[in-house]
């Protein structure tokens, strides 16, 4: 029987997990809710909690664990530095020995983005290249850089966040504390927030026919309904969020020179929509050298890039092997 | 003895020239008149002669030539594909085997930015350092950047270019064919021409003074002399200048956390009004992850940066082990 290995994406409502072999073939896959109020011993229990019940589902013991967290990490030691959205003090917490000691195999800590990367780069489009780069569009806009088959990490595990390259320089303020990342201006939040601008000074009155008037149902997804059934200015939205995404995938290449741009993350479900635009900005806007070998492609693995790329955190033995 | 190589610095107006063991020890050093109206014959021939003078001022015969070009160059096969600023018909000249014919060593090519780089990583303030950013400020803005000991290079030799991010999407027309690179914001010709509007529309009396209404010696080196007699209007433009490379510096630090930003070309003799505010931009606008490690330091080596990554190139045996 071929070695096993265990992957979690730590969500700031749900944990989901797999078990799976290095093909990527699932064995067992979970979901259990995060709770985060119960602040760290409560998650990392979950966590623990979650792995054994997909080991006894799989009748097999996983070889190494890898786990996407949703902020900064000590990937040297195994610790949390910072998580924006979670309560609770997780500064320092030492989640690689906490876990180490209740799921018996080595546990590898990264950044849920750079996981995403590491998924595409090893299970997606990244298989066909060696350099890459990732925009995960959702909540946030999260990013990851592939050079040279090599994950760019940094010192920190930190660097590669393309989504928040300033574009605004007095842009409306991002959740990183800056102003006018492309996070504050695409992600699914700034684009739920201009449909529900639109519907409430009723200037989208398709969309608001669609989600009988609930604001809580306005999203990516319906907003891109809407402007497919000719809501002009849901259109426009999308289109301008286009040219945004546009403009910092022409910056990553002009500044890389990668072969493929992945547009990943619950917005890239606008899929061709986003695509063809992106791709169309990056031949207009790099002008140093001819960018049409650059292709742009949605995401083969969707909400799962976390997933698999902390499959191969783990079969790969830590970060120090990316 | 020791072996020495030849690095060459093709500008627009001068070819200039050094012969230099790998210590950076100069043996020789040559200038000579371009005069690329002549085109790709008339230039190669002055390069090879100047190569021979200088051969012939150290007595010894270099063991190797490194190039560095103004445009796109095909370093595997060295050739030329695009002289922006040079006349004639540049498109696939085989600058490699018609100078490897007349200087009887190996010929290696680069482009000039990543040429300046290079310089700097192996001779200058990069030395101490694995990952490092370069912005040569002058005609353009060219760039270069180094990661874990390596230039950055991608597969035309011409990524690295983080002088042409777009960072106002509707901004002045950029050399490069797109609109609001850093190029177009503060280039030395775009802060001279706002030093000339300022001028002209009387906004700058003591610039007037400085250079006695004589338009063609407004500069970036002038206006800096205005700025620290007290002219306002000449500061503002500096600060502004100052605050776009901070933006733009403060991007490449989100992308790839290097160790060490360095601020080189003609416009960087502003110094420490250049690199103190954008040490100040990168921590302020880099929100992912503490970037108060990153250090901001002008060249070393000034307008020689180029010339000493040709030498770098010439005894590393070209672009493939960089």
């Amino acid at each position: 029987m071929s070695e096993h290995f265990a992957s979690i994406d730590l969500g700031g409502t749900n944990i989901h997990g797999f078990i799976a072999d290095r093909t990527g073939q699932i064995a067992a896959r979970g979901k259990i809710p995060t709770q985060s109020h119960e602040g760290p011993e409560g998650v990392l229990e979950r966590i623990a909690e979650l792995v054994k019940q997909m080991a006894d589902e799989a009748c097999m013991a996983p070889a190494a664990l890898g786990l996407g967290m949703p902020g900064l990490v000590d990937m040297e030691n195994g610790l949390t530095k910072f998580l924006p959205n979670f309560p609770g003090r997780w500064s320092d917490v030492p989640v690689r020995k906490t876990l180490e000691a209740r799921v018996d195999c080595p546990v590898y800590l990264l950044n849920d983005a750079r996981c995403a990367t590491l998924g595409e780069q090893i299970f997606g489009h990244g298989r066909e290249v060696a350099s890459m780069a990732y925009f995960g569009l959702g909540t946030g806009v999260g990013g990851g850089v592939v050079l040279d088959g090599h994950l760019r990490l940094g010192p920190d595990g930190a660097a590669s966040e393309i989504g928040h390259q300033t574009l605004v320089p007095d842009g409306p303020l991002c959740g990183c504390g800056n102003h006018g990342c492309l996070e504050a201006l695409v992600s699914g939040p700034a684009l739920t927030a201009e449909g529900i601008r639109l519907m409430l000074s009723g200037n989208a009155p398709k969309l608001q026919a669609l989600v009988e008037g609930d604001l809580a149902r306005v999203s990516p997804a319906t907003m891109a309904t809407a402007a497919a059934d000719g809501e002009a200015a849901i259109d426009d939205v999308l289109q301008r969020a286009a040219e945004w995404l546009g403009i910092a995938a022409a910056n990553v290449v002009t500044t890389f020179h990668p072969e493929l741009i992945v547009l990943g993350g619950g917005v890239s479900t606008l899929g061709e929509r986003l695509a063809r635009p992106v791709q169309e900005i990056i031949h207009r806007r790099v002008g140093m050298f001819p960018a049409t070998d650059v292709r742009v492609k949605c995401s083969a693995l969707g909400d799962e890039a976390g997933l698999y790329g902390g499959l191969a955190l783990a079969f790969k033995g830590g970060y120090k092997n990316l």
